[in-house]
């Protein structure tokens, strides 16, 4: 019979995916939405090869299913659905918090799988129409497996990340992963938003360079999501913004004494980590497009 | 007779302006440079029609003069060479402040008109080796003339500015942009390496993504010349560094609050304060590649 890997949710990361494993090993992509709008504009443009707005119907017969929802909905859609998934598929999600997601997937019956999931890709949009097939190049695939997870599902997922052109699959536990996510990701999207609320935002434009675009180039947040996402993890975004107000304080205390070679060693000594971190390029980004 | 543009410092903006402007209307593009060194990659790599070691020389001939060296260099070179810059020709410099070098522009003899430039452009490297003919494409050229710079003059920045592939030219005071530097690009390299000076920074591989990688490229900065750049702007950037440190404390007490709706009012506000600001996108963004 063939294999189907089921995508609830045709956003813009679900509807990506949905672009990028076309073709993959011998499955075919099947997408759940909850709008006919959303199904018709995913036929119209290949986004899966079936579309259906039945969620049960398709989950019966998915051998993976990847839930592309918010994490509330995601933590709902669990409890929801826990009889409706197939027994011995895999289910996973692409949410970027991971303790409250893998607490929530202890609803399901031990016969169905859960393997946490985050690809660290995305744009400041969302929606269907801007889902692009290159979301996933070069970024990393995090997993956070349950200690009962089929290994066989692991293997799949690692198969499905260098499919869509994944950089690595970086395997860690929820916790660790949301203490990281607080400080690599959920941090910088407070600095961006915290930047734009500055009262000169509006007479800054043609002053701009690229050192500001990079840096608020995230602050058109999904509310909704981001809302969902501080506050589930607001004990490790709490402490990473006291950490970065502690820097900043540093710095800020360096330039006010006015010693040069103060604020010159200060400096020294940051350029040298950032060089030393070395991340690597990433060969094409597709939020720069 | 040949009319000349001479570059004067050979490094990343030097070097990209040499690349860029080569075959702009009648200008031979000469480069001043202070090593044999560089004066043989320059010659190997086509950077300028000539390169030359004797500025004296160089500077009697040329009709515009571009110091590409740092602020306090090119203050230091102003008053050197007060005597050696051509009467009626046009001197400029690419310095990410406006204050201090117009102020240092006063001890050039009347005849010698000076308009002060900063290109928006660049990229976390240094040197001739990292030059990029595209450096400047889509970038702002922003302009601070003097009461008595020459209109001609002017018009002459601008042509080439559009030569070169910039956005725009934007005309305003030295004060003026000293004070939206400081919270437009400086500032942006003060969060960068405050980012970089976390306790996390070398755990952190494997789960940064975009955001991390735009907000903190930057940080790996040429420790020399930003220390000049912050200290020549100390005020301004201590102003624009105090009201981030404001706005992130509201962030920090909205998400300790634990009033989810507060979290999301806020998001919202900041989010719509972004997309208005709607900045465009630059076509090709060299430092990306």
């Amino acid at each position: 019979m063939e294999k189907k890997i089921v995508i609830v949710g045709l956003g813009l990361i679900g509807g990506s995916l949905a672009l990028a494993l076309k073709g993959f090993e011998d499955y075919k992509v099947v997408g759940v939405v909850r709008r006919q709008a959303t199904a018709d504009y995913a036929l119209a443009h290949g986004v899966g090869d079936e579309v259906t707005l039945d969620a049960a119907g398709a989950l019966a017969q998915a051998d993976v299913t990847f839930l592309c929802i918010d994490p509330e909905d995601t933590v709902r859609y669990l409890a929801q659905h826990r009889d409706h998934f197939r027994p011995g598929s895999l289910v996973t999600d692409v949410c970027g918090v991971k303790g409250a997601i893998l607490e929530a997937s202890r609803v399901l019956p031990p016969e169905v799988d859960f393997i946490g999931s985050h690809p660290m890709a995305g744009t400041e949009f969302s929606g269907i129409e801007h889902a692009l097939e290159g979301m996933f190049r070069g970024a990393h695939y995090i997993v956070t497996p349950r200690p009962d997870s089929r290994p066989e599902h692991l293997a799949l997922l690692e198969r499905m990340a260098a499919y869509i052109g994944c950089r690595d699959v970086v395997r860690t536990s929820p916790e660790e992963h949301d203490a990281m996510i607080a400080y690599t990701s959920q941090m910088m999207h407070i600095i961006a938003v915290s930047v734009c609320d500055d009262e000169g935002l509006f007479d800054c434009q043609g002053f701009e360079g690229s050192s500001f675009r990079g840096c608020t180039r995230v602050a058109d947040l999904d509310v909704e999501l981001w809302t969902q996402l501080f506050t589930l993890n607001r004990e490790a975004l709490s402490g990473a913004l006291d950490r970065l107000a502690a820097n900043l304080d540093a710095y800020r205390a360096a330039l006010r004494s006015g010693d040069t070679e103060r604020l010159k060693a200060k400096l020294a000594w940051s350029a040298a980590r950032k060089h030393r971190l070395d991340l690597g390029a990433r060969p094409a980004d597709p939020y720069y497009v």
